[in-house]
């Protein structure tokens, strides 16, 4: 990492420093620490924010961030689009989120994602960005900035998705997995943020899961790390739409639990279920949240199922990678202590207690603002190491 | 990583290189080069070999490692005892197995191991050790030296190898779980030695995993990483060694197929084991091999269903890690294709098509000699960080 990028870096992570503590913290002589930051300031990256406090001898001056950076970080989930404009701390300054499909194309997308961000400048959020991080819920080739294969993401496949953006807004883009942004998030300002090998679980309309290890985020030689929702959990049903059978997603997800919730409406197994299913025409994981809250058994066994077959494969994979935190995030993680009870449960039971000892198991800290904060940690790692290079 | 332990890592990988060479090679000047051969002469760890190949100019001078550097590798199995010495550059000049029992204790096994070590020296394999490696069958402390409440190893708990090993024989001493040293040697010295994410599988007694990721074996935070052997493949029996039920290796393992093996000859399912039982009292894993390969359906169906469930769960870690190599090894590899065949077909069929597009599953090319080969290259990776420090 070159003088420059650690300076942005230390700037972005800690806010205003004196001169003097900069040269100190990264080692660097104080001509030196002037040298580079008269470069930054001439971008403008960096900027004077007056005199600092005194150490005694000649008084040394603040630098911060340039208060007009900004940072767009984008997360496409299967259903909907967020997005959040930051500073160059990473602070928000603006967000939109709203509802959307996926499966309507790349065009479609990524031209709703340009309006919402001409809104956000017309609102003042930003003049220009310099730099964006989007994520896509799917495998990504985070080398070409391309989705790879989606299998829920028709007419995606090798979309040029970077190579789009970084003409359009002229500032460096990186694209990235949707699990793998939340991670990110989560990692960077959220309840992972001191540990070095993590499993960030994202249950949302699918199963995925991003991996940290030795602090840095492990993507595969193919990109496609953490596929775990396509792991088998039952060997004869039910079909998942990978085409195999038993997978962990077909039977704990998003999509499965509002199955198997509208099944126990219809049926009549769940009184509340049914009442919900007969007023609004369709049950979410939400109404089974509630359900559960409000007493109702069977919606508390549809939660405590699906947490008792991701504690199973947690298990699996805590004997085999002995992580020091997992965090649960993605919508379902609104399922609350049920649900955590239930994956503790089966992880401190079936793993070996040397590396459960001392393992947390906990829900997401971000919520549902972690996959944009991760995109924009990503896409200010990204631009501040093409400025300083 | 300092000149003088560079200047030693590749004259280990590399062989004899002139002085010019090493210079160019590790970008140092030549004055400097000269300075550090001079301190690596004394100790004495490194040779002068004669004249180089004339590259015109003046002409360089061979340096090689001392002809006298020896390190020792053991690897304790649970039912044997591996050592080999080689030189510094890792190539075998002596070996010595035996059967053992690592469940008659520390004292007894160490004991033997310097028996073994003193006829190797008498017999003029050595004359001073630079450093030893040693696998143990059990999770260890790989900071500390010491093996970390190991399930089938009484009396071993946190006894302290590396401190007596190191008191006796006046060098480094490094101590690691026994896959994980087979694992170093496949991917130093055998197949997997272009491969940046490895999964070695070991399939003895029991089944564990050393991996690789970046290159780099990954021992996890409490160094228990790789304990895929506990991971539960099925919901209602057997009983496993570790007190949970449906255990990989209660049902695929040296132990398990023996077990399995023992039964078809007792209830005649198997005429071929049957007789075998008959005439040798018990049969083994090579038994069933042979049983196989004569044309025994029992013998193979055994074989096959333990790959099979094998290749479950190594197809849950390829969606999850995404390895750029799997390696079959340990005493089990020897049931071959039979059992690789099962291997593949599970990984290739249940994994994402990009995870396995590329993806080689093989099996050990160093066989029984893995961990000796593992063990001294991580005797020599430390022995040359200590003399270099």
């Amino acid at each position: 990492m070159t003088p420059k990028h650690r300076i942005l870096r230390l700037l972005r992570d800690e806010g205003p420093l004196s001169r003097a503590e900069l040269g100190d913290r990264l080692e660097l002589p104080r001509t030196r620490v002037a040298v580079e930051l008269e470069r930054l300031m001439a971008v403008p990256l960096v900027h004077e924010a007056g005199p600092a406090a005194s150490r005694g001898g000649r008084r040394s001056t603040l630098v911060e961030l340039h208060p007009g950076i900004r940072f767009a970080g984008i997360d496409l989930g299967v259903t909907s689009i967020d997005v959040e404009i930051t500073d160059g701390r990473l602070e928000p300054v603006a967000a939109f989120s709203e509802a959307s499909d996926i499966r309507s194309g790349p065009k479609t997308v990524l031209s709703r994602v340009g309006e919402i961000l001409v809104k956000l400048k017309d609102e003042g959020a930003y003049e220009r960005l310099n730099g964006i991080g989007i994520g896509v819920p799917g495998p990504v080739s985070f080398r070409d900035g391309v989705p790879v294969s989606p299998p829920i993401m028709p007419g995606w496949d090798r979309y040029p998705v970077r190579e789009l953006l970084t003409r359009e807004y002229g500032c460096p883009v990186v694209v990235d997995n949707d699990v793998n942004i939340m991670a990110m998030g989560e990692r960077c300002a959220g309840v992972a943020r001191s540990a070095e090998n993590v499993l960030f679980v994202k249950i949302g309309s699918g199963v995925g899961c991003g991996i940290f290890i030795g602090g840095e985020l492990y993507r595969g030689p193919d990109g496609c790390a953490g596929d775990i929702g396509h792991i088998q959990v039952e060997p004869d049903d039910p079909i998942c739409t990978c085409g195999n059978i038993g997978c962990l997603e077909a039977l704990f997800s998003g999509i499965a639990l509002e199955r198997d919730a509208t099944a126990a409406g219809r049926s009549g197994t769940s009184l509340a279920l049914a009442q919900r299913l007969a007023a609004q025409g369709s049950v979410t994981a939400k109404d089974v949240a509630e359900c559960a809250a409000d007493g109702d058994t069977t919606a508390t066994r549809l939660i405590r199922d699906g947490g008792g077959r991701l504690g199973g494969v947690l298990a699996g994979l805590v004997s085999f990678i002995n992580p020091s935190m997992i965090v649960i995030g993605g919508g379902l993680a609104g399922l609350g202590h049920v649900l955590l009870g239930e994956v503790r449960s089966a992880v401190y039971r079936r793993s070996l207690p040397l590396a459960t000892g001392n393992l947390p198991v906990v829900l997401s800290e971000l919520g549902a603002r972690a996959g944009v904060a991760g995109a924009s940690f990503l896409a200010s790692d990204f631009a501040f190491a093409e400025a300083a290079s």
